[in-house]
């Protein structure tokens, strides 16, 4: 195995040997790209052993508990699937050199905007191991150097694998490298980085993203928090609407595109909201609510003002009942982090009027909030869901670790 | 006239003023706002005595001198051709509710990724008052509120601007505001305002930019400046080079895509420095230069290393010789803002190296910088042209004052 990034480096030298490598990254092909996207999905599973005898290390000296453990360990069938990953998205197509518009102007310039890569992408994240090489492939596959800045709780498993992935034949020197774990000077040094780091994508709690949006100086991609709604119309057809709300509210609770608050249309709230209340209930979600709603179900707990903002991430969900779809749009506006929402409605013009008026990154009519999700989405891989305004919205991938330029041709043109 | 802004609020209580008329401009039909635009103009053109009065006080009470001056100074003409500005945006396609993109999932999913307004856009600026007129024309266009920040030096000329603006009928209230420009303390709020501003772009000078990239919460869109280099290859034209020269240097000096180094080949450097060396000494523009240059050209001053990076924008121009297109490639990446760079070839295999490997904005085979503009792009407008890669990267206008969306629609799909 090659050596990877060496340990003697300040976290300052490893952002400019990021910022060196970068065009050199830019500059190789698909072709060149993909294989080494392939060499290092074999490289990963040959390293199988080893990839696991540091994770063990990790959980050994490691105070992870709960989810986090969970999220933090490795197995033979994760490695395996970490690798499939990367393959998958060598077939992707590459959306660098795309032209994305041409146009000829009455003085006969020819205007073209290219797909170009950002040049060094900065990911801070947390306990997932499969983060550095999930981002690794996207970022390489768009011809991006990367910095990694993962958590120390993973810090030997994410020194193995960025071992294995940097020292993959071909790769040129400073392409992947991983920032010291054990400070938050590393932090501090990234987000400092203006004119070494193009953009950074913070991954993990609300502490870590506000953190870096409040401090950085280089742009950010805002990601994660999800406080999202499902409103149930008037019209709504009963059975849908009670799938998709378990759906959305327990089959992955711990994730942002999972439901967090209901509402109910006052006039199907005295039918619906029992009903709903009890099959809740039956999957072990603990129930909070407004006055209307423990009227209708007095189990329901009393739900604060704090309610109405927290995003749970836990089998616990907070019912409102609402007059109409104006209340549900300017609820969900005044308390929504802004990732996904859902109407379920057989009435077109109240899904319309939600689609258009909820201002989230994504709204779903009649379907589940869980699909919020760049591989539900069709993108074939994702790297985080958008909650900022800028750059990008929703789930992104690999366009959207893209940045373009104009490439403008004359033939002596000159400004009158 | 309606009355504008009242001088009573606070800072914070105007952002969130903006912040609660923005859904209420998004909701506006491309009719009502080409209306508004159009009923904009008229107001402006009816009240040309009261702009021209107070733009007097202006010039009175302030120290303006020189350029600053003649960037302050309002004429009845200029006042005609901001209202024609405002016409002409009104005539633009809108691109609010415009279909990006849309595609089916196999699970019969349909995603539809719409373009929507940003919400509340933050003007920063300094002394030119067109530039209040034509940015509330586009953000009107695209559905958003906006709150400016102009210079204190154009503090009545902006006041009387806002006021006639903002008192137009129909417009939604807190629409259009302007910001406190008597002290620091509006900037201060406006760059720490996150969640209630969406972006924020500063025009004007680097000292300016800088402040708000390195202070502000809010997602910034970097603007302006321009240390944009022109590389004279082996086999250029000499007329033409000539031409895009002396056009790119002294058409328009005091702007950012106006050319600040000349980087000439080895190869015809004997021939064609002392030429153009001569044309631009005609025109009246100071000569710096390397070793080499001024081996051909002894009347050329010697460049020091700050010369490289300086942004002169005055008649000034620092000639460098250089071996081939990639030490010309090398330099441009090394001392570069990433505005706008030009190639004179006639050689195709160089311009497409050069167009590739040069990383800024926009790159020019056989034309001049000056061209990097919204207007002279086609766009019909501008807002500015941004020097960084997220979001957009270049001249832009109408459509990067919007973000995205994605409406789902389903049947009652849920997550397996």
């Amino acid at each position: 195995m090659a050596t990877g990034p060496s340990p003697v480096l300040s976290t300052r030298q490893q952002l400019v040997r990021a910022r060196d490598a970068a065009p050199r990254v830019g500059e190789l092909s698909t072709v060149q790209k993909n294989g080494l996207l392939i060499a290092m999905a074999k490289a990963i599973e040959g390293e199988r052993q080893s990839i696991l005898a540091a994770n063990q290390r990790d959980l050994e000296s490691g105070t992870a508990e709960g989810a986090v453990r969970d999220r933090l360990t490795l197995t033979p069938e994760r490695i395996t699937a970490m690798a499939s990953g990367m393959r998958e998205i060598a077939v992707l197509s590459d959306p660098v050199g795309e032209s994305i518009s041409e146009w000829t102007r009455p003085n006969g310039l020819v205007i073209r905007k290219v797909r170009v890569p950002l040049g060094v992408v900065g990911i801070i994240y947390e306990s997932r191991p499969n983060v550095t090489v999930d981002t690794v492939a996207l970022a390489l596959k768009t011809g991006n150097a990367i910095v990694l800045r993962g958590g120390k709780e993973a810090a030997h498993s994410n020194h193995c694998l960025v071992e294995i992935l940097s020292g993959v034949q071909g790769l040129p020197q400073g392409a992947v490298q991983l920032l010291d774990s054990t400070t938050r000077d590393s932090v501090g040094e990234l987000i400092a980085a203006r004119g070494l780091v193009d953009v950074i994508i913070p991954r993990g709690g609300a502490g870590l993203i506000n953190f870096v949006v409040e401090n950085s100086v280089v742009p950010v991609i805002e990601t994660g928090a999800g406080n999202c709604h499902i409103f149930i119309d008037e019209s709504a057809d009963f059975d849908m609407a009670d799938r998709i709300v378990l759906n959305a509210k327990t089959q992955r609770p711990s994730v942002c595109n999972a439901a967090e608050k209901l509402l109910v249309h006052a006039a199907i709230a005295a039918n619906y909201l029992p009903r709903i209340a009890k099959k809740l209930d039956d999957a072990g979600v603990e129930l909070r609510g407004d006055e209307a709603a423990r009227r209708l179900v007095p189990s329901i707990k009393a739900a604060t003002e704090e309610d109405w903002a927290e995003e749970y991430l836990r089998l616990c969900i907070a019912i409102k009942v609402v007059a109409n779809v104006e209340e549900a749009i300017a609820h969900i506006n005044h308390y929504s982090t802004k990732n996904s929402e859902a109407i379920v409605t057989a009435n077109e013009v109240n899904a319309r009027r939600f689609l258009r008026a909820v201002d989230s990154a994504t709204i779903f009519w009649n379907a589940s909030t869980r699909f919020s999700d760049g591989s539900e989405f069709g993108f074939g891989a994702e790297m985080g869901i958008s909650t900022q305004k800028l750059h990008c919205r929703g789930p992104f991938a690999l366009a959207e670790l893209t940045s373009s330029k104009y490439e403008v041709m004359g033939n002596g043109q000159v400004r009158e």
